[in-house]
């Protein structure tokens, strides 16, 4: 199809669904539709979509300069090439350079699905187009640091706007376990979305909310982030021992190694606790879908659990990346890699305390330093 | 070997042990030989001889009547037929009969590795053989009704052992995830040790520690009692997902279940944070290895799951018992069955908040009231 005739698609399909009735999976009884704006067409900004969709809003998915041939596959038989699943007919795929000023603002909400390397970029684009205050919502995980100390994703992004002259848009972020593929497939999810602002919070979340897609409302944004990005830096430690398992074997009697793997999980959620308190969160948040409930489903499958078993196996980070992984995002190690010299600076001027954090530091030196991993069994909590 | 024999056989190693000095796996610098008497030969029992020998401490093992082949196999072969693995020659079986005034007095702690059913039977012995206040240690998991509220176990074999005129006895407890064919193994483990006793706890815990098995005190006994209880309840709700996928298969793009079970991981977490608080016991429990490692390890494979599992398949709790599990205890299902009464006393009486706990409600329906297993989606935290 010519980008001419495509431009005419978006705009019938546009005026179509903003005068529709809600989708029946949407669980609002008085709905008025939205129009939400989804940058980043991965895996987990498209997966995004469909119970946006499903709720009953019209979804402006628009690709990054990555997501090309993601953009033109959707454009050509509706189905996401990552996911395998049709887009509901309410999401309308753009490429990067349809993203316009006319678009952002008719859209109620903004929703980041760009990876954590592409915020910069996404913040560059908001920053020059934004023309009112929207809320934006992030589905990157990260942390960042900034003058010497560590800084959850949406204060970054307030703080790059910022630099363009944007301020007062509020900006949250979704938390919890949620593969992509299975939000995509509609299996259900249950997730945290967190703002700052509570009666923005209450308009939001039951925008979201769908029969498979179970939203539930958070205030503490800096808990659920801190959550949202340390647990695939603590995913690392606990794949480990399947690793180790596959490197010794099982024992004479059959044994595996999972009393192992649960000892890891319970000193990273101690922890995350301690650095979610150091961030200003709650022990709520740990506790919960963005700590404990994302923590598991981590550990379940995925890339960050995937290094941690090549650690396991005897490999050094460096030889496991570059032989094994050189293509993947492992989103842990990328982390280790940035607060590994934030939190050793917040060691020494004495801001954090050292001995709060051996496993932290075990893969940080793993990570950082390229060094065997280490289980500090005598320092754990 | 006769009888007679045998009982040779124990008395010259005992002599032997209790002059030697420790083991090379134990940890403690200056370290003295201990007497530990283990009651009950079962999984858990019978690992937890491994590290007590390796600690350096004679252990004299003793099987309930349930456990004479048990007692008989190790005898001819050294070698528990369940664990699969050669005892250390410091441990020493003894069949039932064998329990006497004269081998009680002898040791320092006295271990309960029986069932939660073998608890009555446990207490009958000991009250009527105990003649002095050695602390008792449970491995035995599982919580007890008294006068219409909930009480940990360690309390009921206090009152148990008060009954036959005995007390200032200590009472504590093992909890943390603990697979006993790993722990015989060798494979690392971290558990938790609780007494509300500080000083004896700080005796106790370097008497059992070794290289592979990494003891953490604990003064919270109620709270890791709690969670080493009712992990095994949640499990029940966290097998269901597995379940649930078999029946319905796998989504049109691969996807399976996870991010359900790990919604109710979080919301199991939630619920016991809420019971331990009403048993009196602390959050940092129900964070730690007690209770989120416990749970995880729990959910990783076992008979919990496993009922979790058929009841989402579709099964009512009645059929997947009686047709697949008749022989195999599960832990889980016969703790609902004792707790769902008196939940619902507590909260009739308004003590507990029944919105507080829609998923032990749920697993209660399911199991006391053989109804189909239904996730409360929208009661949830």
């Amino acid at each position: 199809m010519a980008e001419r005739d495509w431009e005419e698609v978006i705009l019938t399909r546009h005026r179509t669904y903003s005068s529709q009735k809600c989708h029946a999976r949407c669980l609002r009884k008085d709905c008025k539709v939205s129009e939400i704006l989804v940058l980043g067409a991965g895996a987990m900004g498209s997966a995004f979509c469909f119970p946006a969709a499903d709720a009953g809003n019209t979804v402006h998915l628009v690709g990054t300069h990555l997501d090309l041939e993601w953009i033109r596959s959707v454009r050509e038989t509706g189905i996401h090439p990552k996911l395998k699943m049709k887009f509901p007919d309410k999401v309308i795929p753009y490429t990067h350079d349809q993203l316009s000023k006319t678009l952002l603002s008719t859209c109620d909400l903004i929703v980041l699905g760009v990876s954590s390397a592409g915020i910069p970029w996404a913040v560059e684009q908001l920053g020059s187009l934004i023309q009112n205050t929207t809320p934006i919502l992030l589905l990157t995980k990260g942390l960042q640091t900034r003058e010497d100390t560590l800084q959850i994703l949406p204060d970054s992004v307030r703080a790059g706007l910022a630099e363009h002259g944007i301020r007062n848009v509020p900006v949250g972020a979704v938390a919890g376990p949620c593969i992509a593929s299975e939000l995509a497939a509609g299996r259900d999810t249950r997730v945290v979305v967190g703002f700052s602002e509570a009666e923005l919070l209450e308009s939001i979340v039951p925008r979201l909310a769908t029969s498979y897609y179970h939203v539930h409302p958070s205030t503490d944004l800096a808990g659920i982030e801190a959550c949202a990005a340390l647990k695939n830096f603590y995913a690392l430690a606990i794949g480990y021992p399947a690793g180790l398992l596959s490197k010794q074997g099982k024992a004479e009697n059959g044994a595996l190694m999972h009393n192992l793997a649960a000892g890891l999980f319970a000193q990273a959620l101690v922890e995350m606790t301690q650095a979610v308190s150091f961030l200003d969160g709650t022990r709520d948040s740990v506790m919960g879908l963005a700590g404990a409930g994302d923590l598991y489903v981590t550990c379940q499958a995925g890339r960050n659990s995937r290094m941690g078993n090549l650690l396991g196996s005897g490999l050094r980070y460096s030889e496991a990346k570059a032989n094994h992984m050189a293509n993947d995002t492992v989103e842990g190690a990328e982390l280790a890699l940035v607060i590994g010299p934030a939190l050793d600076v917040l060691f020494r001027h004495g801001r954090l305390d050292r001995k709060s954090f051996p496993l932290a530091i075990a893969i940080v030196d793993a990570i950082c330093h390229d060094l065997p991993m280490n289980i500090p069994w005598t320092a754990f909590y």
